[in-house]
């Protein structure tokens, strides 16, 4: 058997199988869109060959080392970087040796599945890995790093990834995606304007970050039109280096549509560094609206990530810092949160909001219900924990009935784990036709319809509501 | 290929969809009982024909034309008449065509299925609806309402309706039951008694309306025992037009259980229209429970209906008015809202009161442990946005094991366009056929108990729970 | 047909069926690790037989009497015990014929399951339970109930019990757990530590049992320092009758982490019987804290059971007291409330704490992205009314994918209706044989991976979160 079942993903019925497999030939040659996502430009823009395997596979990857931690491996053994800058365990062999003695803890995990597509698609291999072969495969995989044809942009190709978009916080200089742009390669990859750094009081060194704002863009951004004009700059900025997007990762999906003076005193107390928590989140619910109306203007699409409780451990994040694999879904409601910046612009028909949750509650309760109704507001694809097989059928199964697919937005990876990202797009595309087979099946799809709603989420959805033919907005 | 398949909703493993057909042929053909839905009286008292194609299928559907509104179609253009009572587009073809054009966003949502249903069934259509064949449609559809068989009274004994429940204000004259029942026609059309006007101090006219309820009844409705006597005139009445139950569609399912002299106090606080938002809110739950006190003298079912946060759009409802598919569902409470309620009369093995939620979590964590153990509970069926397959499956899904079949009370269609009754109730027939032939093939069930229990979902729990037999009170 | 499917629980599709079949015989021999339950010792200190048919399967078992209440059924009319003591009906023949006469209630439910399998494999019954055959079925487990092989201890050696685990409160004698360790019988029965009683300032009686604390260990319990000495012994006390593990009751998942000065003010406080319900509440989420740490020192299992309301009808309460059937399931947050304990001892890895959870959207959500980061933490099965079938495969989509099968423990029966026992463990074996072969189906796991998990979930993750096997702490 290879490493990767040929009808994985797909209905155990015969018949159905049949149907899904051949929904799938339809659309497995398609090009990737990839949206939303947290790969490093630099790769792009220098490319490098990748170090190694432990640095490719296990210390960037937060769904994997935060896994063997669970059952009692220590983070500094597996190569993970202090928050002082220290990394006790550094050898690349030994981390790996490591990973592949603990590999079965993945079993039934969406990781398992992107770990052998990636060695198997990418690296050629075709046992699984164990304890035993570990070395083998350390030895294999960084021999074929070390080919021209395992640079960043080779495989980028090989991937046949159309878009690749990043993710760089507002007071980024875009350098590297400037890099590629000013390449001879042809490989598009844009960035995304996530402001999190000027627009969250309580983010560290916020007036720090409020004055270089106004450093970069030349606007007073100690007054409040002044600070909304440096926005409206840099993200003109950032769709010169081919954003057509921002992203927002609040703590809630809280909104708010104050008056200008409130807006305005709300501003000056936060810059201030004394705005209580209500008021600090009260002023990131109004740069929520503040960001959709420039959407308006700009065209770019405005996505909402809320409910993680970032950084839970506070050992792990005073040891280790951000992103250490601890952050935690929590509870989020929409319906009330949402309703002031729907109000001020919820009905404009071109305007783009993507809604993701990490609350899966609240897809049939509050979010398929919203995106059904108002014009401006879509659903993006099963976030982070639920970026698997059961993840998307739960979502499709708890979303489509209200809002159907097309209030929906294909699939976005979402990752930083580069290698990964075929697979991620291939479990998507799968798990999609496997749902469509079962639809006309039971009677509730046509064949024909289900061929045309399978191109749409692998590839139509993605790139209208993001936008990306170059020539929607 | 027929418009809808024949073995539609049973399961796609041959040996389960034997099984489900053979249940479903025991139970296809009984009659419908449809005991909650919001179908106009008026059309079978005076069984003139529906006007055309476009208001029997799109204007008075918010399930249909809210989804053309998602994706960015306005409300004028689809002819939904604007609150100061203007329609800017007025022409049913039109409407239909732009509905035909955008037939596909429909595409795995239940609507598609009702709608085909009744383009098949009721009008002998074969042929999917799209942009080239609208005019036909519309044309063909449009001959057949013309036709006496297709008038209300007509179809309502085509689509063997046994009783059919409508919704009336508690200040409602039900001159249109009336005339019903004054009419030589056997059609059973009860009504329901809704007095949301009367017992929630926040709704428009609240003063006004317990006027005209004093006045209707003859009653001191600006005291306490007054205004409770005449809800007990205004119930007996209803049920002289047949009701058999009364409904209530509160924002929470809270109830309140007050002393006489505090509810008094309260009553009258409410009746000054000074009440602050809790206290409407401990109004509305304290009549919960003096509803349920009168329903264990008068026998009429009670319906609590919690959880949708109406006319979320500002916009929408200042243009447009209530029930223009903005209505969003929310996070709802049940254990501790019940328990004032529950402590007074939850023991009592007379009474029935049916909790239905749009909070499908509540269904497995709050509602079947309580429905499995107070004897005055059931459960109502999956509601509004999970009135679908796949939102009824997750409801036995999540309900049976811990309160089983009978503490349900079959379907509800609670829907008030008409030809999509009989498709409704097939859906549910043929999903409830194919989650008893699951059971029965995992062992679960016997096939016996299936097709008796297949019967009972169909046709005898709703005839018991809404007592419609007639004989049971 | 036989009662019981020999397939049950098993896949549709044929190949899946299969596979699961030859998984399930891997395992279905296995021993019974029964961690958490409430039997009572003395049945196999005394080995009495069980008195008759309704004391065996209605009245001690409320998952069975709250179905019969639901429907109407009085209390009094099955026996149940009055708060006074008093028991109207205590004819068992007339219970068992009231039971029998409403047996079809359960259709669809576990209880039908666990019911049927021991009347089919502890007595040998072949009939499906009726009306008509109550008599006989009742004087063929009567006439069993009297043989030597129809004892406890035969009962327990016949149902292969390696290990089972009862639950008595901090102040319990645990004469039954001595006697059973002083006889010549080699069955392992151990008790659990379950101090409600003493650690919740709202618990009947707490300061009466906080004195009785101090006399049976000798311990100042008015002071803090006192009272936690009080628990040291009292675990020590327990661990000497063979306990592994200590369980917690509280109603939210809350925990603290106060200092000393602040935890000793709030326990004098709740000595006072004057704290607020506030303070209660701290109290008690102070001492899951406490009892962490002290878990760290003495190696018990925490196990947390949150999220149940208890005895919520007021009437059935004061009529029959606790455990009626009236404990109803409430919405639980996980995120915040575990913060404090997990940051005080949440990354030691020779921890072992498990989580209960009554709230299914948890699992996804919360729980096992918890369980997949902490090295402490554990997911407890599904429980209580989601220890069913659907509730079990609910369990396991929910969390695989997010923790693995490593972070999870294995079944625990939880029931204190012995003769069920055999039936539930093999509900959980069949279910996740079923579970995996699905796995295994769809390419997410190889086959000999399945073999390997298939034994874990039964036996091997019980044995090690439970630290059964008597070396490992």
């Amino acid at each position: 058997m290879a490493l990767n079942h040929p009808d994985r993903l797909f209905p155990v019925d015969p018949a159905s199988r049949d149907l899904a497999r051949t929904l799938y030939r339809h659309i497995s040659d398609l090009p990737i869109l990839s949206p939303h996502g947290h790969c490093d430009p630099r790769w792009f823009a220098e490319n490098k060959r990748f170090p190694n395997p432990a640095e490719l596979f296990i210390t960037p990857d937060h769904y994997v080392f935060r896994m063997l931690v669970s059952q009692g491996i220590a983070l500094d053994d597996l190569g993970i970087p202090r928050a002082d800058g220290s990394t006790p365990e550094s050898d690349p062999h030994k981390i790996w040796q490591l990973f592949a003695e603990n590999y079965s803890l993945f079993r039934g995990t969406p990781s398992a599945g992107w770990l052998d597509h990636a060695f198997e698609h990418v690296f050629g291999l075709e046992e699984p890995l164990t304890a035993a072969n570990a070395a083998d495969y350390y030895a294999h995989i960084d021999q074929q790093l070390a080919q021209a044809a395992f640079r960043p942009r080779q495989l980028f190709e090989r991937f046949n990834i159309e878009v690749l978009a990043t993710t760089e916080g507002a007071l980024d200089d875009l350098r590297w995606h400037k890099a590629i742009q000013d390449s001879d390669w042809a490989g598009r990859v844009i960035t995304t304007y996530r402001p999190d750094a000027v627009v969250d009081p309580e983010f560290e060194g916020f007036q720090a970050n409020i004055a270089t704002l106004g450093e970069l863009t030349g606007e007073d951004t100690l007054s409040w039109q002044g600070y909304l004009r440096a926005h409206h700059t840099r993200r003109a900025f950032f769709k010169a280096h081919g954003a057509t997007a921002s992203d927002h990762g609040h703590f809630t999906a809280r909104t708010a549509d104050l008056s200008t003076a409130a807006a305005e005193k709300l501003f000056q107390q936060a810059l201030s560094g004394r705005c209580t928590p209500q008021e600090a989140d009260l002023f990131r619910a109004q740069m929520l609206t503040e960001m959709a109306r420039m959407s308006l203007e700009d065209g770019l699409v405005l996505q909402i990530h809320p409910g993680s409780f970032r950084n839970h451990s506070a050992t792990v994040f005073q040891r280790f810092g951000r992103d250490k694999g601890f952050d935690i879904p929590t509870q989020t409601q929409y319906v009330q949160a949402l309703k002031p910046l729907l109000d001020a612009v919820g009905m404009e028909p071109t305007l783009s909001i993507i809604l993701f949750t990490l609350d899966e509650t609240a897809y049939g309760r509050e979010l398929a219900p919203l995106a059904g109704a108002y014009p401006a507001l879509k659903l993006g694809p099963a976030w982070w924990f639920f970026d698997s097989p059961n993840g998307m059928r739960r979502f499709r199964e708890a979303t489509t009935e209200t809002c159907g697919f097309y209030n929906t937005v294909g699939f976005n990876d979402d990752t930083r784990a580069f290698c990964s990202i075929p697979a991620r797009h291939d479990v998507a595309r799968r798990t999609d036709c496997a749902y469509l087979a079962d639809l006309v099946m039971t009677g509730r799809l046509r064949e024909q319809e289900a061929v045309e709603v399978a191109h749409e989420l692998a590839y139509g959805l993605a790139q209208r509501a993001y936008r990306l033919a170059g020539d929607v907005v």
